[in-house]
């Protein structure tokens, strides 16, 4: 069974100086999750969805998924749960005979198979189609010690999380660590979008002479937009996970995570980071 | 334009005892994002995808989103913006004559206007309707201090966490604050599905006799899977948005907000809640 933990060769940065470790991240992988059921005309199969995930408990996830969603009534629906034995990030699960889903719901709030594809590579390169800013060139570079004042200057910047405690923040910076702007949103992937569309709506784009800062965690999902707007030096304050890193490494973008004020990881593109 | 945060009035219990207090809370609604553009029958306005979302920077947002899913190549695409004056929850982006979107792309990660509804009254209603338990009645009640040990607990079960400080957690306890079970994701939605159908397969549901433990934030789609699966007490470590605290008190369920070992925030149903 694929593992919920990847080991990772990673830069730290802290009191001590930069040192070489070994790290852990979560693993983030795809998992398509279909269905098959009778119809008129017999036994049909159908993928309802692909949700990035982490590998472990993937019959639970399916059922679970499909039950929260309206899609299936409850365990009486369900004949047998399967996970392909040629790919692990496949699950079927096969419904009582008579049994219909509920497929008017099968439509919100998830990746579907056609537009991500079931491999994480696949994903990946499906980046590389898009993004008009493949292939520019950048030489950006940022010195350690403006990168650990970034958390602390956004916190001054950020109305709603003062007031409430309870949302996401995607920041710019120029390369020297001035303030550039802020968004907000209790969606991680809106506060990108917001700034993103911003940059764009304003002709900045392509952002490879900035630095975007995330206030949480870095998921695949915010390194593809990223990837989208030509950035290529990302500093995230939680943890990145598995395919984020990979994302990060195979664009070419430079991934911080953990960033305190006195610390932070390298998971990616150390060239373009002054330690002094 | 709608506000981006919310005054609420919750209970505050902390070394002082419990308080009636004025609280504030950042704003999810959704935004139902659409295209206006030219086919060869003539114009055409076509839903692309309905966000939850913080209101503010909507044009920003519907433009970013738009090109970071591929949908459109940039600013050049983009003849104007609108945002509807009858429901500030509509944005259509209108592109330039003979500018074709590429809808194949319109198809992750997001809602769709057909199963969410643009208005959050009617998302909250959809559930009313699906959960199978809707009217259940329950008797559960838990003390404070129980309450204000569970994060501890979850931490010492959470291997994932414990190895990459990156991953979500949703987790199960019984009323007298005994720890039933853990699940671990990078997505906090997964995480929830992992347990629900663990839950499902072992036939426990309804849940409407354990408590619910969250380790980040309570959004509105984890209100809505709760519910579903008839869970009546949330404790969640992070900040719940508007529209959870909405959904916790229109499904009478109890809704608890920044969890810590000595003090915690009642959104909703505090008559579940022993305060020693």
């Amino acid at each position: 069974m694929s593992s919920p933990v990847e080991n990772i060769s990673i830069l730290k940065l802290n009191s001590s100086g930069l040192t070489k470790t070994a790290d852990k991240v979560a693993v983030e992988e795809p998992l398509e999750i279909s269905l098959e059921y009778s119809t008129a005309t017999g036994r049909m199969q159908k993928n309802i969805a692909v949700t990035m995930r982490t590998p472990g408990h993937d019959e639970e996830l399916a059922a679970g998924f499909l039950f929260t969603e309206g899609i299936i009534n409850g365990n009486e629906s369900i004949a047998d749960i399967k996970v392909s034995h040629a790919d692990e990030n496949r699950v079927t699960v096969i419904l009582k005979e008579g049994v219909q889903p509920v497929l008017s719901h099968a439509n919100r709030n998830f990746y579907t198979s056609s537009s991500c594809g079931v491999c994480g590579k696949a994903s990946i390169e499906a980046i590389s189609v898009v993004s008009p800013f493949k292939s520019i060139t950048d030489s950006i570079r940022v010195q350690a010690a403006a990168l650990q004042k970034m958390q602390e200057l956004v916190k001054q910047q950020q109305q709603v999380f003062e007031e409430t405690g309870g949302i996401h923040a995607s920041a710019l910076f120029g390369p020297g660590g001035t303030f550039s702007m802020v968004r907000e949103d209790v969606g991680r992937h809106n506060a990108l979008d917001k700034l993103i569309g911003h940059a764009l709506l304003n002709n900045w784009l392509p952002l490879n002479k900035q630095v975007l800062f995330l206030s949480g965690r870095a998921s695949f999902e915010l390194l593809q937009k990223s990837a989208m707007a030509g950035i290529r030096l990302i500093a995230a304050v939680g943890a990145p996970s598995s395919l984020a890193v990979e994302t990060a490494r195979e664009n070419d973008i430079t991934l911080i995570g953990f960033l305190k004020n006195d610390r932070f990881n390298i998971y990616s593109g150390e060239k373009r980071i002054d330690i002094n």
